[in-house]
């Protein structure tokens, strides 16, 4: 018998992923040719496989049609996916993130349908609906297919192109949640059209932060472009949308795609901005809490002295000529809780040590492990007056 | 503007894992270093980590100090980790997969304890605690760092060396779970002494499976140990639970981790299996189903000429001798069931096309994609008379 039934043994490997995002407009036309061609690649043994969609229900007002003419897409391709049951229509929006009846009706059609790892699960919509969905498919059979069709300027060049999913649990947002690429992303820019003002500008929000961390001359573009970017030109929209996507994908590939340690660039403007969507409850959209939070650290990264006086005006310049409002009333309500939770929050849902992102420059990123008191307090008070 | 906005985007990136698994004796003696060893070798900054246990109740009566000695062996630890609140205790075995309210306690302690990322969660106890506190600790806050602590055989020389998770879902065995590696797994032999006979036995048939499909050396030890193995030597179940748990680590590292294709040659025996526990009302364990599985699979192979009416008598002896009960009434009873939907089931939970692994030789496996219905009932028929 062997005598070393007592050494350690060790397990080291690595798991591949590779997905790509296509920019595509009109999806479901029956002469678009994108998401058929992906299915027919993936089309291995001679099996059809099975897919269950999940719609967006604030898409149906804006695109009366829609169902029909995903069916009627499928329907020509009935030897390579075959639709399960109906398209599932969702309520958009955090509703369907803290709602478990929406995750749990999602779980049930996966058992009744027979959906299985090697099925697909489509989701088209904004980012909650992609959160949502995503979540069901890494869950159900330890990982079922995920393709996102993202319909919002956030969910197209943030949330829809990484590697994130989850629901809220009991008011807490994302608890619950996994890391789990998807398999494909289609980005149609005709979705853009049918936005509500404040998600076709929130989603820019992600766009200047990541800028402002990693690409100067984006934010320059953006600078010269602010007038189309406001006045809804769907091409300037189409580029911002593509660079932003673009550098989140770069930074994911590169990085630290599972966040197993304790940085994340990506997050800069967003400690104080999660704490603000909870304050409000809910009443403004991520994006505009981050442009908020945004605004804080970037006055906040002056006051350190880290940040020009001159760039500090020339980001706030920016977010408020694209129509951002910077300040909000429970920022200096909740100023104490704001930093001393709102911190802890963030540090606990990364986990780690606090790592908080600051600016040094336009596309200069800086961390500092600690936020001081005093002035945080100015810079509160800076962007009351000049909002 | 870059005319190029249209271009598709591609993401390619690997994740890497890497986990050990020590095997020990009496791990929570205040003597015993190995656990202690790793928690500090972990530390990386300032930070004192936090510590969730989670405990299998089967364990309370057999080790009535254990409460109390775990919480002293962190009590010498409490720089690097501190336990939180108390010890959980929850009931061991598919209850605890089965009643959502395990799963919710859990994650409620997670958010009271304020347990992040970079906590540990602590998981004590047989295969379906781990599977349990593992699919827990993959899905809050996106995945919180794990430490197994398998109790079974079948937990330190399968389950709990693996990278699965899962919970059952109205019934349905693992419909959620993850692939989350741990960060490390400690075999405690001293814990088998305890073990019901029957949970001794269950969890050799992993060893056999193993052996069959992948080692026929080990299929001869075990062969030649089949005495000290029924009489509970310790020392003949430290080798086995080693090498089985190697065998099934190797597999894992250098095959498809996250099981992203269809083929899972360490399912030989699980497809029947998995519906006769189910059929069984789960009356059967685990590893005594599986050993029927196998041998329906190995007298199936022999039907079809793959395996040899010698190695065939030679298998089904190992499994009678070592005590296994390798056929059951459902099997007679259901066979077109067992047949049908146990083969659709199996398909559908890995996904892709059916691939069922039997066996061409001791040691040398054979895939096939479809059972029939012939050959099947004769199999049945024949484990009926040789019972
Ligand atoms: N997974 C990640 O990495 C990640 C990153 C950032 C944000 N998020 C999440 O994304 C969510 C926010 O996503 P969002 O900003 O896309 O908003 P959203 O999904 O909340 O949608 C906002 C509203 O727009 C509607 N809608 C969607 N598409 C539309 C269209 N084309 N036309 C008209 N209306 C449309 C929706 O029904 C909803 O009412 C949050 O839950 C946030 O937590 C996730
Ligand atoms: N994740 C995976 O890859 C994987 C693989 C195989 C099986 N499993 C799962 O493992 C579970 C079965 O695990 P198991 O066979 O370890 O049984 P178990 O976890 O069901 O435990 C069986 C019984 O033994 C008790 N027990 C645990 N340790 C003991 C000890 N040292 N002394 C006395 N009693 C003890 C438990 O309380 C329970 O009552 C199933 O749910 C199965 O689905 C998971
Ligand atoms: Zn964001
Ligand atoms: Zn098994």
């Amino acid at each position: 018998m062997n005598e070393n039934f007592l050494s350690p043994l060790t397990s080291q490997f690595q798991v591949q992923y590779r997905y790509s995002v296509q920019f595509t407009k009109g999806i479901f036309d029956l002469k678009n040719p994108s998401l058929r061609d992906f299915l027919i690649s993936e089309k291995k043994d001679g099996d059809t496989k099975k897919a269950l969609v999940v719609l967006d229900q604030g898409l149906i007002s804006h695109y009366p049609n829609l169902v029909s003419e995903i069916k009627e897409y499928f329907n020509g391709l009935t030897l390579v996916v075959q639709l399960t049951g109906d398209i599932m229509v969702i309520p958009g929006g955090e509703v369907c993130k803290n709602d478990p009846q929406h995750w749990d009706s999602l779980v049930k059609a996966v058992d009744l349908y027979g959906i299985d790892r090697h099925s697909y699960m489509i989701a088209i919509g904004g980012g909650a609906i992609l959160d949502l969905v995503g979540y069901v498919a890494a869950v159900s059979h330890r990982g079922i297919r995920l393709i996102r069709i993202p319909t919002t300027v956030l969910s197209q060049n943030d949330s829809g192109v990484g590697v994130k999913n989850s629901i809220n649990y009991h008011g807490k947002k994302n608890f619950l949640g996994t890391f789990a690429p998807p398999i494909a992303v289609f980005n149609d820019l005709l979705f853009l059209e049918s936005l509500d003002v404040r998600d076709w500008r929130s989603g820019m929000a992600e766009a200047i932060k990541v800028s402002l961390i990693k690409d100067k001359d984006f934010f320059l573009w953006i600078e010269s472009n602010t007038h189309s970017l406001k006045n809804r030109d769907l091409e300037a929209m189409a580029y911002l949308v593509h660079r932003c996507a673009e550098l989140h994908m770069e930074h994911i590939a590169n990085g630290d795609p599972f966040e197993f340690g304790s940085s994340r660039p990506l997050d800069f403007g967003h400690w104080a901005a999660h704490k603000l969507e909870y304050l409000s409850e809910f009443s403004i959209r991520h994006g505009e809490a981050v442009a908020i939070g945004m605004a804080l650290d970037t006055v906040y990264s002056n006051q350190k002295n880290f940040l020009s006086k001159v760039e500090l005006d020339r980001i706030l310049d920016l977010l408020k000529n694209l129509g951002f409002v910077i300040f909000h009333t429970k920022l200096a309500e909740n100023e104490k809780q704001i930093l001393y939770s709102g911190l802890q929050e963030f540090r606990e849902h990364l986990g780690g040590k606090l790592t908080i992102m600051l600016l040094a420059g336009i596309g200069i990123p800086r961390e500092v492990h600690e936020i001081d008191e005093k002035s945080l307090a100015n810079s509160v008070d800076y962007l009351e007056q000049v909002v």
